[in-house]
């Protein structure tokens, strides 16, 4: 396992698998990598010959008075997470590798990115959409793999490759949880004890949420209305949103008479958390 | 040579060359093939084992009370000079097999598309970067050939290529002109026989500036305004700009003291006309 900091290592070394007719998968994260990242990288390790993990602290997809500066950091854990399943490079640019002078192109969608996250990050999916399209450009793989824990991020990532035509299969990967069920982040670092505790209201509230699909309740305003209430009782817990989004538009729907997406972000103190469930996997 | 429409034909035929490991060389056009498409196609021919052609009058390039009704097409002709001159395939879709429904990404830039074409043309190099973007993505070129006619947008497409890290080389091949003077254009073929000598004020403004460049003067506004009362002087002619730009960043520059492009836009009757010269050249 080789860790490389320029893209032209990276192009050599993929470049040199090519030559050998090897498959390449790549795993893109910010680092800090846990059980979630872990089980990308084993998908990808399982699927291709070779396996590229990117490991950069995206500035472009931060918000100016969001966490890029205190966002976690470990690269020698991160190498070990990497070598442990199955992943051969790990790519660790520095921003300005990435961002040259002058920099000023970017990749951008007028749907999708307009509901949730979108709504309370404004610039965030353009940041991931250009640095995706960078990654896909550096490592031209040939499977990408991303967590449904980020599905506005993973739907938005297979809209951008189908109308761009990158010729890139994107997989899904599913949800990672902590043993009492808190959904696996970087971010869950942030948390102190007592918030650690409080943050499992998101995953009560995804499990109450999809009871209520499971009983066959098709009124989305009942069901995230159940929802918000469980949360709200928590007094650390501040909702961004809670919402059932439809699963192409990402658009607010009243009944869930389609496949839809419910999908959550709180706030436990500082820290911003998501977790979602798919209405067609209850 | 073949003709084909679809995506999926391009991709086959691009996969078997390079299968055979033969390179592959992309020349964009909107069709209606002049001498300065040919000189294109020579170009990758020259340079390139095979070479695709597109042939796709890409309506996201065009504002709503622009031309893309009456934009000429002849794809028979088109495939006579393909051949001629040594390409190996048309790329000829429809719109709808470039832009599904829901079709809703887009590449673009925050810099070099404010100035020029750009002011007049508000969406036209977001169309531009989108399209080439998409055909980048289809035929995965080694090379790909663009026209200095079209000087911003050749500088666009480089940043492009550049800021994004597509891994294409980017040819810039010189105007070609008619007898006369004149640039060639597709929308040449619009202008009456009274326009179509009226136009030839572009290219006589052009060897004014020339001149002048020539002559050590250094002040772009003595050099511009001699071009625009040249201009002026026909009656036909409507100025949209004649400006002097820095070649890096396409911002007007007071006085030549670095690499600098000379551009004009010019409309004779309705049609707009473009020409332009680099002071390196000169």
């Amino acid at each position: 396992m080789k860790i490389v900091k320029t893209i032209a290592e990276v192009r050599t070394q993929v470049k040199e698998w090519r030559a050998q007719g090897l498959t390449v998968g790549l795993v893109p994260t910010m680092g800090y990598l846990h059980e979630g990242h872990a089980s990308l990288i084993e998908a990808s390790h399982r699927d291709n010959d070779r396996t590229v993990v990117s490991d950069f602290v995206n500035p472009m997809q931060f918000g100016p008075t969001e966490d890029l500066e205190s966002y976690p950091r470990d690269l020698e854990r991160d190498a070990q997470v990497v070598e442990e399943h199955g992943g051969d490079l790990i790519f660790n640019p520095e921003p300005e590798e990435m961002y040259h002078e002058g920099f000023s192109s970017f990749v951008d969608m007028t749907v999708l990115t307009q509901e949730l996250c979108g709504l309370s990050r404004p610039i965030h999916f353009r940041g991931v959409c250009t640095v995706v399209s960078k990654l896909f450009n550096i490592v031209k793989p040939d499977r990408a793999y991303f967590g449904k824990k980020d599905a506005q991020q993973l739907a938005v990532i297979r809209h951008m490759v189908d109308d761009l035509n990158m010729d890139i299969e994107i997989v899904g990967c599913p949800i990672i949880r902590e043993a009492d069920g808190l959904a696996k982040s970087s971010r869950n670092t942030y948390l102190s004890p007592a918030e650690r505790k409080a943050a499992l209201v998101l995953s009560q509230a995804i499990n109450l949420g999809k009871a209520m699909v499971g009983e066959g309740i098709k009124d989305a305003a009942e069901i995230t209305g159940a929802m918000k209430a469980h949360i709200n009782a928590e007094p650390l817990a501040k909702i961004d949103y809670v919402k059932i989004v439809d699963c192409a538009t990402m658009q607010q729907i009243d009944v869930l008479d389609r496949p839809a997406l419910c999908a959550i972000a709180v706030y436990i103190g500082k820290t911003r958390l998501i977790d979602n469930f798919f209405t067609e996997d209850v």
